[in-house]
């Protein structure tokens, strides 16, 4: 078997995307051991870094050894108790993932819904806070499936004043916008790698605060083999125990405590695109999104395709079009890819084969890609047969809107 | 906040150890989508690659993402429902993590133990499944935190005529020495990453047959968001989503449906680190772990030091030494990492201050690295005052093991 051959790709999906070669570089480092101080000083840097990226000064902020889902089964496993109660406001299919890791948890889901493309008003979740007296409010930041961003700047205190804990599923957003966690009184939010970060799926930045963790702590259990005599084994525990935080948490401090060991390439990698994200700056990250989201935008609708959905909110990350009529869907997505090593996304559910999702995240954010991606994306999407495109005309607007 | 500015290291523990330069290139490859043919074509090699490495023709071999404890807590969490007996055999620290990783699963935990720095007879193992008639046996096969290597070629037999699962953690052994999973009757196996397979940790690899898959996929339940109508919720499921080894199957096979979005670079690195495993010969690789092993033992007995445990299962990847007296031990390894960037691990519970833990794990075994850390670590050793040790002969030894 010979060695890996990757062919060139411009992806424009919601994840995963390219990364910086910087932070290439910086897996190809030499591996240290997880005691070793060396890297225990590189695991603190990470944890000032999360802290940052996250606006917050919570001493909690480290990263889960697993892919997005891990970051949210990791807080939703240690927060949610068999009986619990959380309400699970749901705008797409990532609250509905949310449920499923609440059910799983063993906890009991309430729900609640609005059309397919639209947001819930946060005096909606306010109200249902009250009706239904939750433990845990389970909220989705950035629902890719629709191309939708959730209003959470008052949830947050909402959930504080009731004494219940917020939660946040920021996968999407997490420095493609900015989340200023303390200002909104967040207790715990999960981040993504492999989208508005742009390194490699694999480990997922979290954060929570004191309040959140002595909720968490009233279920600490130290494992046995590690356990001292001092500490008696514990009726109620949290049901993971790789995703039990309390236990992470003995391990990202002084303490250095042994759980698994960590996962050395993939903190390096994390280190490396948070410096490059915090040296950006998070608020010129989030700026450069949502530029770029609006040329292309005006690029497409020049095009002669629609945008879907909501537009007061959109997410910056993402743009859905819906699928103009002339293509099967799929068989378009797949050509291009194969043809032009371009990529984009479909969806799920009912928007399966009505939307495409065009991702607008971290790395591949820059004129040159857009440029590049309009040109075939266009010039393909017209070649394929479909009617009434202009992708002259979009492309001088995506031009113009460059050089205004 | 300047770039990461790794030092060299020779890393003599059980783990992490030095990965292969390719392995480092491999993980530099630009990031391909999770759908990408060609990313699909490199899980489907992948697979082929961890069956070689198993010995194996089950189908169900893939990564799980996350660090080895993940792919341990995967297997269990899939297994085992609230309720179910499982035996655990306990010879050191990893099999009370099997207890513990049982005991989280909602699974009654039946241990039968041995002294330390011993192994258990296999017929005293089948001889408690008769009497526990547990659904799970979860056997370690190398306790690195004792040294030793618990036989379990037969145990997987008396396992299957007895209608039990055999559950086996391989992640110290794994490339390391032979595990023929098929000729063992061994129904699910986990091997490890940042050991003898020498990549960085955070994604492992297991295997495990039609039998067991048929088992975990009476809880198969498909999640919420991605469900269709003809699935319908059920009552009983896995206690994890991102354990549930039933959903990860729909994503390594040809159906691709949905679940993570999978670690791309680990997934680079867990291919080419096979292919190289693969390609040195898994019986091979085992010969050279013995090999070197022989000789470093013999060398630190002509040294002056005792070499600790029962030697008729001591593993070949791991020495563990009796500390002398004269030394601090942490300090001592502390120094010896300060100082010459040598890291050797100590141990776990009664063990702690008693043994030092030499690894001898992968990428790292072969003349040049062994020559080395003897002659370091001999003369470290007797610089800091400990009396009666001979690093010359020690030195005379290898060398003459070397040559001849």
């Amino acid at each position: 078997m010979s060695e890996l051959k990757i062919a060139k790709r411009l992806i424009m999906t919601p994840g995963p995307v390219s990364v910086d070669p910087r932070v290439s570089q910086a897996m190809s480092n030499s591996i240290l051991g997880q005691f070793d101080p060396d890297f225990t000083a590189i695991m603190d840097e990470t944890m000032e870094l999360i802290r940052k990226s996250f606006l917050t000064e919570n001493t909690w902020s480290f990263p889960v050894d697993g892919t997005s889902r891990a970051g949210l089964e990791a807080v939703i496993s240690s927060i949610v108790e068999p009986g619990d109660r959380v309400l699970v406001p749901i705008i797409g299919r990532f609250g509905h993932l949310f449920a499923e890791l609440v059910q799983r948890a063993g906890g009991i889901v309430h729900t609640i819904e609005c059309p397919v493309g639209e947001v819930l008003p946060q005096e909606e979740i306010i109200k249902a806070l009250d009706i239904i007296k939750p433990k845990v409010l389970a909220i989705v930041h950035g629902e890719t499936s629709t191309g939708r961003q959730q209003p959470i700047d008052k949830v947050g205190k909402a959930c504080k004043e009731r004494g219940v804990y917020s939660v946040v599923d920021a996968v999407a957003t997490y420095l493609g916008t900015t989340i200023p966690v303390d200002e909104w009184e967040l207790d715990a939010v999960i981040g993504g790698a492999q989208k508005c970060l742009s390194i490699p799926s694999g480990i997922t930045p979290i954060t929570f605060n004191e309040r959140f963790s002595e909720a968490i702590n009233t279920r600490k259990r130290v494992e046995e083999g590690i356990r001292t005599n001092e500490e008696t084994e514990k009726e109620v525990f949290i049901r993971s125990n790789y995703f039990d935080l309390t236990q992470l948490q003995d391990y990202w401090c002084p303490k250095r405590l042994n759980h698994h060991t960590e996962a050395t390439a993939m903190v390096y990698a994390l280190n490396t695109g948070l410096k490059i994200a915090v040296g950006e700056g998070v608020e010129n990250r989030a700026e450069r999104h949502a530029y770029h989201h609006e040329g292309l935008k005006r690029a497409l609708e020049a095009l002669g395709l629609k945008i879907y959905g909501d537009a007061n909110h959109e997410m910056k990350m993402v743009i859905c079009v819906e699928i103009p009529e002339g293509v099967e869907p799929n068989e378009f997505r797949k050509s291009l890819l194969e043809n032009y090593g371009v990529e984009i996304a479909g969806s799920f559910g009912e928007l399966q084969k009505k939307i495409w999702r065009i991702g607008l995240m971290g790395y591949v954010v820059e004129k040159q890609n857009i440029l590049t991606f309009l040109s075939i994306f266009s010039l393909f999407l017209q070649q394929q047969g479909v009617q009434g495109l202009n992708p002259v005309k979009a492309l001088d607007t995506l031009v113009k809107y460059y050089e205004s």
